[in-house]
């Protein structure tokens, strides 16, 4: 029986993203991963930090897919709101959670364990805490909802901290073909082969190098050898006339 | 009177982006720019090459803003689905457009302009074109929908093409300070600053650098008084045992 799809999109909350003051970096290592483990990311949203942007984002996207990654908004400041609005999003009551607070000891003495800091520890009840090998305040997990720290370097040991306990499908092999042509002269080509592997991904990638044209063409399936197959077909259609390098 | 607000939100298409394969460079520029321009950026979406999860994210996002960007999907190869995505969200015809045809012309031979690079031509009814001076192919402008190219240069030759037509409102001014503390030694003067200046958005960003905590604070305003009043606020209310660099 082949392997159910495992599906995901990622919330990335923050108004410093919007302005373009700060430039993400957290979309493309999530997108790497997910595809790594066999999660298909389907969508990604970033929002300001406003609780109602975040809470129709959230209930939106929980509901159409496996799993909702979250980056962003889990400070101690008066802006990170992203565990209050999760939990309003769910309709659970939120609190200072005396697990989050253990692992904050390990960190901060007791008298640094101000009322701000606490704020770190707002966990929404119902859900499991997420490690955070890099500063300790945990992320979490409450339903198909995984809550992360917006700093990449947290976000990435949250991700594979929270990696083991989620469901994967089969992963999506790809192949990249490179021609030395416009995509105008690969077009037909490629729809060609579309139609004679309909299974198989084709997606096609103009680039300008040096000033002249190139496209790179990538095949995609969980099937490796239909990828293979599809790919010979391809270079077979592209013909002897296109310089093709893999 | 005040100047009206002006919104807009980015819909990237692209299974490129949500596999990884391709890091987006887009967001990040259409952010700054729209910042400069006194357009705000409220929200980013990035979907597959599908054309339903297209059309959805279509229609949610122009009846919210005042303006949508797209970037992507609009090359001669079968995987360009957007201009007809668009077509079908406002339900009117798309065909080969003449006006667009004449600017292939300036690129491409007669005998080149072949119907797979004719599919760079179509264009909704009732669209206005949008100058590509990159390589000729438009993007266009129907309703409040702006349509461009994915590939980063064209992309933002085509938004430097249609900035001239688009409203824009009173531009966001910001202002950094930067502490070398965490978060948690500056929430409290960092909230207390925001009660006292309710209009003055505030946002706290920590880093780490050569192992220290440090923290960026960020106002905004689009009053250049209220904006210099409450950074002089937050440097009082921050201290002398801080150190700030601005």
């Amino acid at each position: 029986m082949p392997q159910e799809e495992v599906t995901a999109a990622l919330l990335v909350i923050g108004d410093e993203i919007l302005s373009g003051r700060t430039k993400d970096k957290n979309v493309g290592f999530v997108a790497d991963h997910c595809n790594q483990i066999g999660i298909r990311l389907k969508e990604v949203r970033i929002v300001a930090d406003d609780e109602s942007a975040i809470i129709f984002a959230l209930n939106e996207l929980r509901r159409a897919y496996t799993y909702v990654f979250t980056t962003g908004g889990i400070g101690p400041t008066h802006d990170d709101i992203t565990a209050d609005s999760v939990a309003r999003a769910f309709g659970v009551p939120i609190d200072v959670d005396q697990r989050a607070v253990a692992l904050l000891r390990e960190r901060y003495a007791e008298t640094d364990l101000t009322p701000v800091r606490l704020r770190m520890a707002r966990i929404p009840e119902g859900a499991e805490l997420i490690e955070n090998s890099v500063s300790k305040a945990p992320g979490f997990k409450i339903g198909n909802v995984i809550v992360m720290a917006g700093v990449p370097a947290i976000m990435e040991t949250m991700l594979l901290a929270v990696t083991p306990r989620l469901k994967t499908g089969p992963r999506l092999l790809s192949v990249s073909i490179r021609v030395n042509a416009p995509e105008g002269q690969i077009a037909a080509p490629l729809a060609g082969c579309q139609r004679a592997f309909p299974d198989v991904a084709m997606g096609s990638y103009p680039f300008f190098e040096n000033g002249r044209s190139g496209t790179n063409l990538v095949l995609s399936s969980t099937e490796e050898g239909r990828l293979r197959l599809a790919k010979a077909d391809l270079i077979a259609r592209l013909g002897p006339k296109l310089t093709v390098s893999e």
